[in-house]
């Protein structure tokens, strides 16, 4: 495969380790990444230890104590100003333009958008806002004529269909989106839609993780958010409208470990669309303990179905606990990136879930 | 997905069951079969019920009692007729011909050919044949100019060099070429490519199969005295030239059950090819026991690897006991026939195999 040359949007944790693990992969040249106010933008390749030194730590994606900060700002996304995804929230050069190669602009996603005739994918690490802020980043893409990869980690199952309505506009620019591309939805989802091929008839998937995230909570407090919103008697809306204040008495009221149940995720969906099965047969679910690095609980795809001559049985995928969420987000994002970036050079156009490519390396 | 016309080259156990699962999935059309002897082709679809009672039981794939029965005889072969895998052994209406919609031919790969022009994909159940058979036959359809899938199951690690050496002639065709789209390889191999997705550095991965075979046992003999030729002391050669009763012998020598270890399996090259690994850091064995249903041991793969924050884990990815061998060699053949068939339509050409294609439903 010629190199792939890529860009991130947001530089949170997620955004942060795909560059970071980007360099471990073969063929791969981050060439601009940006956030909320600053973009960082060279062709010849982004100097990532750099960018990772001068944005790590102090990485917020809520609107925290200052309303100025809120991700979710309509104004700021309405005239495109907005990528956000974490940026720093102390001191005048916050986030990427505390970088040497950043500079403050008060147009990000634009700016690269400018660029994007010498990029083959862009990743969009952009939790906790809206559910069409990435629809419409999309949209904003394809009105440019970008004619190349866009990925996402979204996890709302409604964002799928808001994408699908799109997707014409999509494909006549020459866009490929991947949607649902970290870990679940994502590989897991992935693996979900293999185990499922031993069976002609699924009865039900069961999605179960486990996340120990107490030395990454620093830098994936937008993540921790978004969980929040899945808890019962929260929603995106209230979940976004916390203080970190509020956010943490939520966390010692459940002693640092929160349980998911039936949370609303996009693997449901990404799996219907897929042909696996009803999204209404899969449950997702799991436990988040941002007090201890280990796992409190090993992530387990579980799928039970019929076989054609007549068996029920259950396959099962397992994430190692040693392996963290970082490691199982960003190397499946990578994967599906530059599996995106092969249909995309073969004209393959249109919007894709993780069940219905395999990743590469 | 609009409808897919396939045909079955080999009515032994892998192709009939084939054309017994394709019954449970939806838009596949099955429109013609062929054995060594005989061939069924009909547009509006094939009467699987009809063919599978008339070509079910006393079937045999190798040279058996009756040398002129062999499967690899060289003159059948090049001469073009030799589309095998089976067939009855007994009678003068043996295998396809025994049908209502089967025909006697000296040339079923040619008569299959022929009618190329209306079929979709072609599986290739053809085992226990010379290592560069299953490339011939490619040739043969890429020489007739068919545009379309062909996939195989097949074991044999060298083999896909022998695919790739003729890639550019499939490219030139329009054919799109999986193999190794079984169990292992295939389904195996596909879930061992993405439980690597969590790693930036593969150690080992281990395959690691069981099947009991009581009841399937007379359907699948070309399988197990291929995997005989996995055995210490045997190679594809010698096991094909095992008469049935040296067949018996070995396997009440080991009360009916084979362990394999280290098998030359396409697995390695496979997942070389797809850039997850080492052909070396690949292992694959198993046990197969011809006595009980029951599968032995449990099926496993085993992804050993290195996390980019350098942790070291072992993803797994295991099937139930309770799916048998028919449904994870056949549930994923179609998957992958389904999904080359996608990248066909979409002009993507070439050899694929399973680490690099997410079968589909």
């Amino acid at each position: 495969m010629d190199d792939i040359r890529f860009a991130v949007l947001g530089t949170g944790g997620i955004g942060r380790r795909t560059l970071e693990v980007a360099t471990h992969r073969d063929g791969l040249t981050p060439v601009a990444a940006c956030d909320r106010n600053g973009v960082a933008i060279d062709h010849g390749g982004l100097d990532v230890d750099e960018l990772l030194d001068a944005t790590e730590g102090n990485i917020a994606s809520g609107p925290a104590d200052d309303p100025d900060a809120t991700d979710g700002s309509s104004d700021l996304r309405s005239d495109g100003g907005a990528a956000a995804g974490g940026v720093k929230q102390h001191g005048e050069q916050a986030g990427i333009v505390a970088s040497d190669q950043g500079r403050e602009t008060e147009t990000p996603i634009d700016d690269v958008i400018a660029e994007a005739d010498e990029i083959d994918a862009v990743l969009m690490a952009l939790p906790n806002l809206e559910h069409d802020f990435i629809p419409r980043v999309a949209q904003r893409f394809a009105d440019a004529d970008y004619e190349g990869v866009l990925i996402d980690v979204l996890k709302r199952s409604r964002v799928i269909g808001m994408l699908e309505d799109r997707e014409e506009r999509l494909v006549d620019a020459g866009i490929t989106f991947v949607c649902g591309a970290g870990a679940t939805p994502g590989l897991l989802t992935g693996a979900a839609a293999l185990a499922a091929q031993s069976f002609v008839e699924i009865e039900s998937v069961e999605i179960w993780w486990g996340v120990g995230l107490k030395s990454g909570y620093e830098d994936n407090r937008g993540t921790v958010r978004e969980d929040i919103a899945h808890l019962d008697g929260y929603d995106i809306e209230s979940a976004r409208e916390m203080s970190e204040a509020e956010i943490e008495a939520l966390i010692d009221e459940h002693d640092g470990r929160l349980e998911f149940d039936d949370m609303e995720h996009a693997d449901d969906v990404l799996l219907e669309r897929a042909g696996v099965c009803d999204a209404e047969d899969v449950t997702v679910g799991g436990i988040l303990d941002v007090r201890q690095d280990e796992k409190p609980t090993t992530t387990t795809v579980s799928v039970t179905g019929r076989t054609f001559d007549g068996e029920t049985g259950t396959n099962t995928f397992q994430l190692d606990d040693a392996t963290s969420m970082e490691a199982n987000v960003n190397g499946p994002a990578i994967g599906y990136l530059k599996a995106a970036v092969l249909r995309n050079r073969a004209g393959d156009y249109g919007v894709y879930g993780p069940a219905e490519l395999m990743p590469t390396f």
